[in-house]
């Protein structure tokens, strides 16, 4: 019998509609990178930077777009978006532990908390007053749901996560280990000399599909919900800040922030430690490279980017101090061309 | 009988010393943007940038200036500073559920620790030795409270949340899900080819009114104590090292990340994402805008920035290319200067 | 009886290995900065900033360099490196609560896991199928341990720390409050216009007598394992995504990012809020100051920069606006060298 972590090249290329060619009797039981992929793995091959692993790879398959075929030592499957069809072939070896559904009896259910009987709470989780949690729904260990809050069916929590207050996810959303949602918006008016706290009234809302990484946080609207749109893919360690909207299939990278009441489209691409500024707007299919700063609305898609390049400290020091000097500098030239204008007038 | 969370404009006007202007009959039972506003609802107008929304709002009663009274389709109210004062009546339909005294049952408290019997102490929370949890004071689930802190009267703890050790909280203090306050400062010491950790001896002292925000970090001086000054606003994710201090009512926006042993002063505003270098001092009443670096000592109050515009990438790396070369434009400009002198006096 | 706590300076000095000058027989119970510390108080002067303390302090005794011991008013240690040599002392003072072995009883320990007789597991703990905790480590309250997880022989975690699924911690490692680590890489593929998640099927491997710092995150690999090598330190708040490889002893202050698959050297020193762009190289011995990206390979060792320096707001608007004209200015600078030179030569 065959071991049923282990597939035939051919009936992958089936499964998937990918060509093959080369020997597609192979077999393969798991998936590894380029350069050190074994016989019996999978590779592919999307990235151009790593075309010079493909001549001494020793993968039992590659998957490639029809350009690389070959030039490649082993059977390959042909495809127009490599990276896609491997990711679709890596599932197959994607074991998540199966969750039974159930409440741990360490956990503490509110009275009129509603838990689907076909959701799993993990061990220390708290749900309180006026939650739900959906069918298929499932609670890493010791995360709290808050009051008023909606898990909607199919969503998988990571451990320690903190659903606050209003906050509702749709449908498959995925959530991190240690993300914080539904905390109050950061709203402080000036009263005197000391600050005065204005309500955080309103909730959070994300869309079905979404993915949001660790210890990431998003608050809950001042006064109408912050939204994530459907399949919004937010990585570890962002900050999106209360009455945010973000339009669907945009993905932001690491650390990335966003101020408050700021609005991004859809099919974004924000960068890793980029920040958006608040009260503004970013058009649909927009991308902002990593570390930029966005102080003003972006109403046409396209690339944006700010910041000054790296170099050597010695260099950079020289460099940066000019910097300060730049108005100055603009005003010398406008000030020698009219100066060199002048004479060479004379001159003629 | 009327709704207790309905008010009529001139009992709020009357409750919060405001001028009424229209029909002060009306009464409100929540609050709205102002584009978005119902009748029954009470809409604000404080940022300029919304002063379009004002011609056509359905608002119940709109706050704002003097300046815009007369271009409301709705009655107003009258503020010096409408912000404030929405926060104010907004705080009317704030409802914080209730939290009974008492220790729930599956927390764990060491037998030395103190908790006072008018405080809160969520399920799954643990308190450890020497820890002092005071009147009013009220922990959120999994809150874990370590050796010899002190969480002060009517302070507010959201889930998870971490003191470490010698957390000093004050009074009302405010303190969001996930944050960890009093871990090991950062302090290595090389030591050959490896590091040695240096002792991190000191605790951390949060004055009064302070507010923390979701996942920021405080970490325990080395030596001294950490110290936020009475009514200090902190978002969400900010980092703080060892040693620092801060004074108070200064507010710092999130991801902000202030190195060990900086000094900042009081009133201060510091934007999201900004950094300010250690062992360094910034005067009471300063504003550094977002995602700049501090890299020295600020002397005088005013605002100050750092960094590069944003522009579509294609300019940006045309212009960054540059950056690179800025040194020697400016000696290219002196020395065109001196050139174009000399020609000058040679043609006269 | 002496106090056990107090230490003659003379005993410090032999035991330490350094030269004691002045009367070496007074006592010190413990540590201070150098200006505000007491008689029975040890300070160290290791950073120049703080000369101008020295003449005024009433530190029972100074360790710092020969060069300044003739201008310290108090008997000094005197030690090629004053701030490891305090270190090394203040460890004297540092007294860690001592944690009992045994596994709490509200901690939830799944069957087929390993909990080491020496092993301290504190309340409210899960672990899960297939994890490991081994001899002499202590899990602070809350710890999620994943499947598959291993923790080495003396690591200490702080409270409400997670280690998703297939982490290996080694031997000594200390994991502060809030750190997640072997949570899913952010790997998304475009498939038609929604995003397809790519499994995340590699691993964590954390080397012996590594510090993570609060509420840092480092994801697990897409194929093989995040690594970090021996005694590499992370402060707070960093990021690490999937593939990166940081060599040992490399340390990186707060809020620093690596992107994927990137790769840092040994002994580098990367400054907080610093970020490095994925599948790039980072050599040997290098340090990377606060705030910059790095965009490309760094093949040397050195110290390299990015970024503008800060400046009065008013100031640094003027100048930042001509950031957006800097390859024009050079073009014009171009441009007048070429007319001034032909104009010399006319007038020749």
């Amino acid at each position: 019998m065959q071991d049923p972590k282990s597939y035939r090249i051919d009936e992958l290329a089936a499964r998937f509609g990918l060509a093959a060619r080369g020997d597609a009797s192979g077999l393969v039981s798991g998936v590894a990178p380029l350069a050190r992929a074994e016989p019996g793995q999978l590779a592919f091959l999307a990235n151009s930077r790593y075309v010079p692993d493909l001549a001494g790879t020793r993968a039992g398959v590659v998957v490639l777009r029809a350009e690389h075929a070959d030039a490649s030592p082993s059977p390959v499957l042909i495809a127009p978006d490599p990276y896609l069809a491997y990711a679709r072939i890596a599932a197959l070896f994607d074991h998540e532990p199966a969750t039974a559904p159930g409440v741990h009896p360490t956990a503490v259910v509110a009275a009129n908390a509603h838990v689907d009987a076909g959701a799993s709470v993990g061990p220390g989780c708290v749900i309180e007053s006026g939650a739900r949690i959906e069918a298929g729904a499932v609670l890493g260990p010791n995360c709290v749901i808050g009051t008023d809050c909606t898990v909607g069916s199919q969503s998988r929590l990571g451990a320690n996560v903190t659903l606050v207050t209003r906050v509702t996810l749709g449908k498959r959303v995925l959530i991190h280990a240690g993300a914080v949602l539904g905390a109050d918006g950061f709203g402080i008016a000036r009263d005197g000399n000391h600050w005065f706290k204005v309500p955080q009234l309103g909730g959070v809302r994300i869309g079905d599909d979404c993915e949001i990484g660790a210890n990431t946080t998003i608050d809950r609207g001042a006064l109408e919900d912050t939204v994530l749109e459907a399949d919004v893919r937010l990585d570890n360690q962002i900050q999106i800040a209360h009455n945010v909207r973000i339009g669907a299939h945009t993905a932001m990278a690491g650390c990335a922030a966003v101020a408050g009441s700021a609005s991004i489209g859809r099919d974004c691409l924000i960068g890793g430690g980029a920040g958006v500024l608040g009260h503004l707007e970013i058009a649909d299919g927009v991308t902002i490279t990593a570390m930029s700063l966005v102080t003003h609305s972006i109403r046409a898609p396209g690339t944006y980017s700010s910041g000054a390049p790296i170099e050597e400290n010695r260099a950079w020091r020289r460099n940066a101090a000019r910097m300060r000097q730049l108005d100055a500098m603009a005003r010398r030239i406008a000030d020698l061309e009219k100066r060199l204008e002048a004479l060479t007038k004379e001159h003629r």
